[in-house]
């Protein structure tokens, strides 16, 4: 298998944090997006939508989507469960993954997508107004969190999962998107440095 | 267990497809977004998010995210798979549900959301701009779609799975959204006249 990555791209780390997490290491290929690596060469006609992560198989075929690849590993390797311990406690870290990613990773992304000058060459047209429209979104689901991390220490249960990793790749995103952490989220700071003393996240 | 769901609204659609594909039958109770049911009274309790559906289990917890319930049912009720046969299976499953999600049904239920007059209610403010902005994504990812079906019978496979009712709910959803189906795509349109011969998905 060959994972083809980005160091700086936010779906790729999550990728990264996870076979971490699992102590797997999978030969990986870095794509330059900035130098538009993924929209010619032999990077085109591995991914047609341009995007990395992407993990090639022995046999040629293409697994896309970060939580496809993660939940493709946890497979090969279930040890530490990643995506839930039993078929009830799977559900609920499926929903927490799906809540964060939708409500803080996307929102935070689409802020960083539509403002940064960096950008400005992959996401064509910017739309300030559509970054300006996601950043209280993310803050809201910020303080959703906040409360929800009152009474138990990840994102999804008292156990570190894969919504912990999307969680903790949107927030390191903050920065570069502008978008500003309210400064009263006390349970959401502690988890946030709980999680990233991992030397997984540590960058 | 009992289901909260909104007959005309496309995320709970998606759970009574895959609930009439497995033969299984949850009760269910209709909760009213047109009524503002979901933002007072006993639902707003039973989802902080306000959305529907979500899966009450008997001792109170609330599950949310159509495909989390979905892989709940999956896990309780096997046959016949719906989100793969065998670990690999599962993750190109995993795949192109996640590629149709993101590049098909959130185009059009954005488009929906930001344009149509029923929706200036749900979703504040409505921004027109964004609902332009997505049209002509779904359509890029409907062509494609198109190429892809030319090689087999369904999103992932030759067999039926959630991508498939991932895709016909947006393709349903269409002309609420306005987003018009390019009338060259031949292979989609085989898929969609197939798939919606199907009695779960009949209306």
């Amino acid at each position: 298998m060959l994972l083809y990555n980005t160091p700086l791209a936010p779906n790729p780390r999550r990728v990264r944090i996870f076979l971490a997490e699992k102590n797997v290491t999978i030969p990986i290929r870095d794509v330059n997006l900035m130098a538009q690596e993924h929209k010619q060469g032999p990077y085109a006609s591995v991914n047609a939508f341009e995007e990395v992560p992407a993990l090639v198989f022995d046999d040629g075929a293409t697994l896309t989507e970060s939580v496809a690849i993660c939940r493709y590993i946890e497979s090969l390797h279930p040890e530490p469960p990643l995506f839930g311990r039993d078929v009830r406690d799977q559900a609920f870290v499926e929903m927490w993954q799906r809540r964060v990613e939708f409500r803080l990773f996307t929102p935070v992304a689409l802020a960083f997508r539509h403002s940064h000058p960096a950008m400005a060459l992959l996401e064509t047209p910017q739309l300030p107004q559509l970054a300006e429209h996601q950043r209280p979104r993310a803050q809201q689901m910020m303080r959703f969190l906040d409360r929800e991390l009152a009474s138990r220490r990840y994102m999804a249960s008292d156990e570190f999962t894969i919504a912990d990793i999307t969680a903790i790749v949107a927030m390191d995103l903050t920065k570069l998107a502008r978008v500003e952490i309210p400064d009263d989220l006390h349970n959401l700071a502690r988890w946030r440095a709980d999680v990233s003393a991992r030397p997984s996240v540590t960058p």
